[in-house]
């Protein structure tokens, strides 16, 4: 059954499938399992059409000779979101849609790899969207996202996490980290907590009083 | 002639190949031409076997099962540098070594793709390193290094440079730019000069006063 059969309360994750390097297909069709809202960037939408992927809304500028109106037809029905601000990636975007749709959280897929401009700003420019907007960034290699000022999980004993400061972050403590932290600050370019990883089986928290961290969940 | 013949100045840039995604071979080709310095980081080593090529120097903290021992046969000659310091990643490592031998420029390539956590490492780490040594990281769509305060290079028109601030970057000024720059700030996560581009063949002028700037030369 398509997605666009099933009724949604938008309160499950939409996906947003962005223009980087394509992630697996194991990936991808885990995502797709929950039949989130699909929203694809712009010209990805050419690469995503071969994946036979049912998409919701097609959100770009679409200032390359590319032509939205198309898939009107190939992907009814479809929303075409014509969105020409240049001060904005088409990423932030579509992170201003879902917000604007009272959706809460979104993961996101191809937003790595490609462009090292884009992958750097598709990370770092999550920060902004703090108490808006879940997000997700998902690759084969990763899963990012925003961490809350006190934040606590179960991981398995030997999980890579990388603590990354988008500027300066104050005030972090943490449990059951290799390396622990202990009212410990740090800064992009500078220190980094990257590769750190869990001691044993149980509940990792670590907590920040000031700036923005993201925490990366890693596997080579 | 395999370049362990050659007899090197030391002036030009070394080249390091780090862990990340491989590149293509067209841009290996291009920075083996002048028979650099080449250094490879820990387990990349099986991966760059495959490739023919002469390495000069084996670094890495080999904690991970890996025999580097084993390529002082295959190899020979080869310099092999045991680094377990596990404060610094071996990219930092392979900067440190390279500034210990007075060696002032680097190209380095697979510093980008698979993990995120590693690819903003690398990318933003090398700030620490201005003015001790020039650091160009570069991959398949990219070309990354940093900017000194006044920077100046001749670009063909709608060549795409994106100005990615690590931290906070004051007083910009820009010249031929298509979004121009006048005593503007960036801040990493909240206001960066992604995705800008040359506005006709010249010489492209870019200033700042204070903190760390990247300058990124991108293709898709």
């Amino acid at each position: 059954m398509s997605s666009h059969h099933i009724v949604r309360d938008d309160q499950e994750p939409a996906l947003i499938i962005a223009n980087g390097a394509p992630c697996d297909d194991e990936l991808l069709g885990q995502l797709l399992e929950w039949s989130p809202l699909v929203i694809v960037l712009d010209s990805a939408m050419e690469r995503v059409l071969d994946l036979g992927i049912k998409v919701d809304v097609l959100l770009g500028d679409f200032d390359r000779n590319f032509d939205a109106e198309f898939y009107k037809q190939t992907q009814y029905p479809i929303e075409i979101v014509h969105a020409p601000d240049q001060e904005k990636t088409d990423l932030e975007k579509a992170f201003d849609y879902l917000i604007e749709r009272n959706i809460p959280a979104v993961n996101v897929i191809w937003a790595t790899g490609r462009r090292a401009d884009h992958t750097i700003s598709n990370i770092t420019n999550i920060v902004r969207y703090r108490n808006r907007l879940k997000i997700v960034i998902l690759d084969d290699h990763s899963k990012i996202f925003q961490l809350p000022q006190k934040f606590e999980k179960w991981y398995p004993a030997d999980t890579i996490l990388s603590l990354i400061p988008i500027g300066t972050v104050t005030g972090i403590h943490s449990t059951n980290l290799f390396y622990p932290l202990q009212d410990d600050s740090l800064t992009i370019g500078y220190r980094t907590g990257s590769s750190n990883h869990v001691l044993k089986d149980g509940l990792v928290s670590i907590t920040h009083e000031s700036g923005d961290l993201l925490l990366m969940e890693c596997f080579d």
